[in-house]
This record gives C-alpha cells, structure tokens and sequence, in this order.
C-alpha cells in the first residue's frame, strides 16, 4: 500500500512487558484480605481450592498474607495461619508482603479511608462494596488513577455476574442506550414467589426471611435502596459519567399486591423490580452526559428476556447502538457466588501487578447531568376503583386527556356498585401522569387508586 | 500484624506502566483491517462513529490506516480514502503505521498465514474468524504467546455477546464444569419457527433463507458444522485445553419433524441445538483435562434459562463450582454486530499497546483428551412406532433392561393397529442406548424408531 501520511505521536514499538506462565516458579502476589465475614471466608476457603489451577493457568501464586478482622478471637472454621489475623486494619494496608488488598468489610467507614490509603500506597483495590462505590465512586476511581493501581469492583453489582469487566472493557467502545436490571435477588425472590405460587407479599417476605434471602430488617432490599445503589454503579459504569446513589429515584414492592400481580399476569406481564439506567441526551453535542436513573416495580412484557428471570437471580439487560440487546443472568449473592467475582478480579490486578500496569482506568469522569423523574416518560399501569354509574369513564378519560396522556389500553370490570378500570398509558411524562392522578383522587366517582406502576415494552417511547 | 514469612520471589514493586487518558493529545493507533466484507465495513463505519467517544474515553484515538482487499475497485459505500485499500495483504502487517491488526477475512487461508506474519511481526491481532480459532487456535495462541502479543476472538463465538473476555478473565479462578450454548442463530431462528409458529422444517429454512440468516447452501448450519468449530472454541476457553473442531460429534437439526416438536412440548420441552462442553475428569488428579464436546439437537426443560432463547438470538449457559449459574445472552451474528465485538477487542489490544504489554495470554495450553461420544452419558428421548399387540410394550422394555438403561418416563398411544410410544430415559451411555436402538430397530413389533434426541434436565446425571 502507499506510504501512510506522518503521523506525529505515534507510538514507537514499545518495550514489550509480558511475564511468562511458568508453572515451576510461579510469582508470589501476596493478598490482604479487609474483613472475614461471610464473603471474605469464602474468598479464603476459594482461593485455597483454585490455588494450585490458578499457578497452572497464570503463572500467579495468590497467597493471603494478611486479614483484618474486628475480632481475632473468633472461631472462622478457615484453615489458616492464626498469625495471619490482625485487627489492626492499617497494618494490613503497610504490610510490604501485601501487594493487592481485597476489600470485603462493606459499609462506607473504615473501608472507604482503608481504601483510600491503600490506593495511596500504590496497591490495587478489589472491593465488592456496592454502598462504597456507589457513594464514593468519584473519590475512588480518581485515586485509583492518580497513584496508577487497579480499582475493581465487579462483585459490588450482580454478585457473580462477570458485567463490570464487560461493561468497561469489551463494550468501552459500544454506545450504550440502556441498562436495566434486576439487581436485588430478595425482592426477586419475593416477586417470583407470589407470581408463582400466588403468595402474598407478607407471606413472600417471610418465606425469604426464613431462608436467609431477606434481613430481619428487610427495608434497604425492599424499598429500592439496594438495587438504587447498583443503578447508580451501572449507569456510571454504562455512560462514563458519575451518577451517585442520592441521585436515583426509587420505589420498592411493599405495596405491590397480589391484584397487581394477577391483573399483570393476564394483560401479558410480569412484574419485576427493575433498576433502569437511560442515557437520554447525546454526548456527542456537548460534553455533558444525561442519564434517566431510577428504580420500581415495573410490568415486564412475558416475552422479554428479563420475564423469566426468577427466584433470587439476577440480570443486566443492556441495549447498545450496534450491538443490539445482550442480557448477563446468574446468582447476585451468596458467599461463594460473590467470592468468585472477588477472585476474577484478584487475579486481574495481580496480573497487571506482575506486568506493572493499571488496566483501562475509569479516571476523571465528569458528573452526569440527572434528568429528575418528573421528566421522564413512561407507559403506565393505573388501577382504579371507581363508582359504577353512567358517565364516570368519560370523566376519567377527559382527565387524562387533558394532562396529554394517551390511552393504549383499558378495561372495565363491574364489582356491585362500583367498578374497577385499568388503563394501560402510552408513555408520558410523570409529572402529567402525577396530574392526572390527583386529579383522579379528587373525584367523588373514584373510590380509590388501587395501584400505579410503570410499563415497560413496545410502546414505551 | 506479625511480619509474614519472607517469601523468595516477591515481585519488587515494579516500575509502574500507566499511560493517562488526554484528550487534548491522543495517541494514535493505527489499525491494519484485512478484510473489508460486512464485517469490515461495519467495523469502519462503527469506528468512525464512536472515534471521537473512544478518545474521549480511553485516550487512543484508533484510525484505520491500511485495509488488505480482494479487489481495490469495488465500492463498498464506505468514507475513507481510497489510498488506504490495497489488495497485497502482506504489505498490511508491514506497514510501520499499523501497530494492531484486524482479521476479519474468514476462512482458513489466507487468513493463517497473515495472523501469523502480524504476530511474528510484533502486532497483536484482533480476529472474527471461528474457523481459523477452531481448528489452528494451538499454532496461533503459540504464536501470540511468543511474540508477547495480544490475540483476541470475541467476535468468533457468539458474535456481540461478550462471552469471551468474561471466561478468559473474570472466570479464570472458576472451576467451570460445563458450557452448554445456543450459538447458531440459523438453526434457533428455524426452530422457533417451528416450535411457535408451527411450521416445518423445509418451511422454516427457506424463510430464514429468505431473511439471510441461512445461506443457499445450510449445511453448515444446519448439519451443526458451524456450531461445533465454535463448540471447540468455547471448550479450549473454559477448560484450559485445546479442543479442535475436529473433535467435536455433531448432528443437525435437518431430521427434526413437526411431530418432535409437538411431543417436546407436551412433554415440557423445546428442542434446541446446544454446543455441550463438559469437564468430565477433574484436572486436579493429574495434569490431562479430559472433556465431552458435542452438538447435537437437545430437548431443553421449558422453565431452562436456554428454553426461552429465541429467533436468532444466542446464549451461553455457564455452570461453575463457586459462581453456580450464569448465562450471556445477545445476538450472535450481523455485521454491526460482530462489529461491536470487534471494537472491543481492538481497543483492548490498543491499550495494551500503549501501555506495552500484552494481555493475559492463553498461552501454552494442552492438548485436551476428548472423550468420545459412545462414552458420553446422556438421557434420552425415544420415539418408537409399534404394532400394538400385547407383550410388545414388555419386549421393548426388556431391552432397555437388558442394556442397562433406565426408563424415566413412558407414554403410550394408539393410533389404530399401530402405537407409538415415547421413552424419556435416566442418562445412559451412548453406546448402551446405541445398542438398545440397533436391537429395537430389528424387532417385527417395531416399526420404525421415528426419532431420537437426548435431553438435559433434573435427571441428566
């Protein structure tokens, strides 16, 4: 072909850095585990059993030199030196045997300034922290790229699902329209239970707190605080952009009721609790990037990929420009779950670690710009139970006709002297969904909203 | 914490390799594209649409400054300059502008030979091509190792679905015990045809003919030729051991009937045609990693995660020790598509690149011991026309007993002075049921044995 034209910064060939598998003396990375509760045990009892296979495969010996637990004296059943254990959490971070610190403590304090110091001292992070990351990603990933280290997280959204390497690496050139989610495999379960088996919703919550699915107190799982976070984690990791936990709208699935679940099922749906990332403005016009963020139950069409995820599973549903629709699904919690998602991670940092490189940083990313809910548009699903006498639907209709929301679907059900309507909208902004509906509940002909809840499908834009 | 055991080889903190994302002076990568079909041009068209996003996002800005053709003369409706098409291949990998190849010819030569020359020459390579991988992947992950050079095949298994860097990286701690995958999108497309439309076979094939998703010749697809090169490819990925296209059993779904998919259904099942790679010894024993590699037409149980993938879509099924259960799902081919995977890798590769290494290397893998088909346990589904007298369901019977294979389940139906039963099996081997089938077939009460299939579910093992 013909000379190329010259081109100025081209990268010399570059002093080619590859460490060789070499099974016979494999290169030690000393790990420092923060926490041994029940994630960091089975990060141990893992990295124990795969030692030997991940000498095999990477040439990498992953050895856990140092843990910082609360209590020394607790019993963790691990079979390890005592000696390891610290409850001195610095000393984990100083400790110079530690090259890669695994954080697994969760919550904000101490992990985030553990965290902080580690990246400082020049060791890559691998967190499954989702209510760190969540809050204080920015903070992070700019000293994750500052001192040059690793910073992972793939644990922190989707439990074992391998989604925030392939969100940042094989899709960093993909434009990404939308992301959403099943995120919290509690209400999952909750959701499946009383679609399934005809539960109620406290029946459900029970039946998931006996099995260890739901805490005592089950408030951050089903109120959307939970799947808000990894919404958050999503849509920064999707758009490049930070959006933080405070910024997502969300609702959980308390009120859902089994009418809400049988009115579903027959108009064709299933109703999940979604976490819903959109990027609603072009980054290409301006160098600000608008998200849509929020989470609620939402009425998933039966046919849709994210219908039959069930129980306590998990799943991303992403939506690009040339890739077209991919959906990742598999456990998002557990010990051994998330200790493998952990583990993936370790051994990347101590791979880059060994060839003294950071991976693709996430750096500096600029803040997204959050379009607040009353701006953005849904189909929804409204129940109401209104009094049965001639003219009520004309008043009904009229009113959501002059709020601009159109009507796709309804049906009408006589009970006695009232009667119950479901509509079906076209999408509509919020704000004029939330006007007409205080509207509604003005009426003297309507009883009451029985339930509201957003549509995804066809129709939706 | 105690000071650890002082441990001989612990890598010194190495000179740390961090190339940082500046958007005011990217570094330019020049991309040698051999190949310029569908694929190619989509890669074009889709680089030159997320350019500026990519340099926004990773500091590299990647510019197409060669492409190797067949004809320099045909026009492919693309914006480039036509100075940069040239039909010597070679002169491609030996133009000092391009630092990363793209492959995207397909076939076995002279796609080889080219990969080779750019990996000798320093270049990481970025291919689409499931041949080449499946049946050369020993030669060419060699060769890349030695050349300490990236050589990245997203694109050759499952088309945009990012399912391979997930199981080269994210899963490389994982004791991945089987990978069952829908990866021909022809053969699913006229599968659903003919499980949700009810048409036939010859139906169904000519209207994917009619749409593009089966070429003129199906063979490939339809016989599972296709499905088993890239069977071998998700094999060697997930076990650490080279399986070749070659060592792969297949059947095609071309004998597949109307009254299959209809008794599948009724029975709880649809019948899809999975690439099944199982690990079947444990590679802790000793170092030979032996695996069971098949296609062949399945009955999936409906409430399966793989029952619900439909049209031409793909999905990989991934079971693994710790993380239990994962599946990918997305479209498995399209030129935008495998475009997209494409671009992943190649902006991988041109990280590594920069930053001057390469990335995790397959490396040297052995040669793994396939184990053949008669040794494979499956169940089974027997379709068999008899005449219905008495003793000739006892008969059938005692052969299934006297080969060692177990009923499951049976359902019998008259249909005038013939019946047709339907056996579903407890796993068997290949060659007990064989010889159970061989014996049937020469009993007078039998009259035909209509089909065969084997089954996965509950009882598979």
């Amino acid at each position: 072909m013909e000379a190329s034209a010259p081109r100025g910064n081209t990268p010399s060939k570059p002093p080619r850095k590859h460490y060789r598998v070499v099974v016979d003396s494999p290169l030690k990375i000393g790990v420092g585990l923060l926490g041994c509760g029940i994630v960091g045990s089975s990060v141990v009892r893992l990295l124990d059993d795969r030692r030997d296979e991940i000498i095999k495969r990477t040439g990498l010996d992953l050895e856990i030199v140092s843990i910082g637990v609360r209590s020394v004296a607790r019993d963790r059943h691990l079979d390890i030196d005592p000696s390891i254990l610290t409850s001195d959490a610095q000393s984990v971070i100083d400790n110079s045997a530690v090259d890669v610190i695994v954080e697994v403590i969760g919550g904000i304090e101490p992990a985030r300034c553990l965290v902080l110091d580690a990246l400082a001292a020049g060791k890559p992070v691998v967190t499954a922290n989702k209510e760190l990351v969540a809050n204080h990603g920015a903070e992070l990933f700019a000293a994750a790229d500052a001192a040059g280290v690793d910073l992972l997280f793939e644990a922190a959204v989707a439990g074992g699902i391998p989604l925030m390497r392939p969100m940042r690496k094989s899709l960093i050139g993909e434009s990404v329209t939308r992301v959403m989610g099943i995120v919290n495999g509690t209400t999952n379960y909750i959701l499946t239970k009383m679609s399934l088996e005809g539960a109620g919703y406290a029946d459900a919550l029970s039946e998931a707190q006996r099995l260890g699915y739901a805490e005592r107190d089950p408030t951050a799982d089903v109120e959307g605080f939970d799947a808000g976070a990894k919404a958050a984690i999503l849509a920064t990791t999707a758009f490049g952009a930070h959006v933080v936990a405070g910024d997502v709208y969300h609702e959980g699935i308390s009120t859902i009721t089994r009418v809400d679940i049988d009115f579903a099922d027959r108009l064709g749906y299933v109703i999940k609790l979604l976490a819903i990332a959109e990027r609603v403005s072009s980054s290409d016009e301006n160098s600000t990037v608008e998200v849509a963020v929020r989470v609620h139950p939402t009425m998933v069409p039966k046919d849709h990929p994210l219908a039959s995820v069930n129980d306590s599973f998990n799943a991303v549903f992403i939506e690009g420009e040339a890739v077209g629709e991919l959906m990742f699904y598999g456990r998002g919690a557990g010990g051994m779950v998330t200790a493998s998602a952990v583990l993936g991670d370790l051994i990347d940092a101590a791979s880059h670690r060994a060839a003294g490189v950071a991976g693709t940083p996430l750096g500096d990313l600029p803040r997204a710009l959050v379009r607040p809910i009353d701006d953005i548009a849904s189909a929804f699903y409204i129940h109401l139970e209104v009094i049965d006498r001639p003219g009520v639907l004309a008043t009904v209709a009229s009113i959501f006709g002059d709020h601009g929301v159109s009507i796709r679907s309804m049906e009408q059900e006589g009970l006695g002297d009232q009667a119950r309507i479901v509509f079906i909208t076209h999408a509509g902004l919020e704000r004029d969904v939330q006007s007409t509906l205080s509207m509604l509940r003005d009426l003297d002909s309507v009883r009451s909203v029985l339930s509201v809840l957003r549509v995804i499908g066809d129709d939706e834009v």
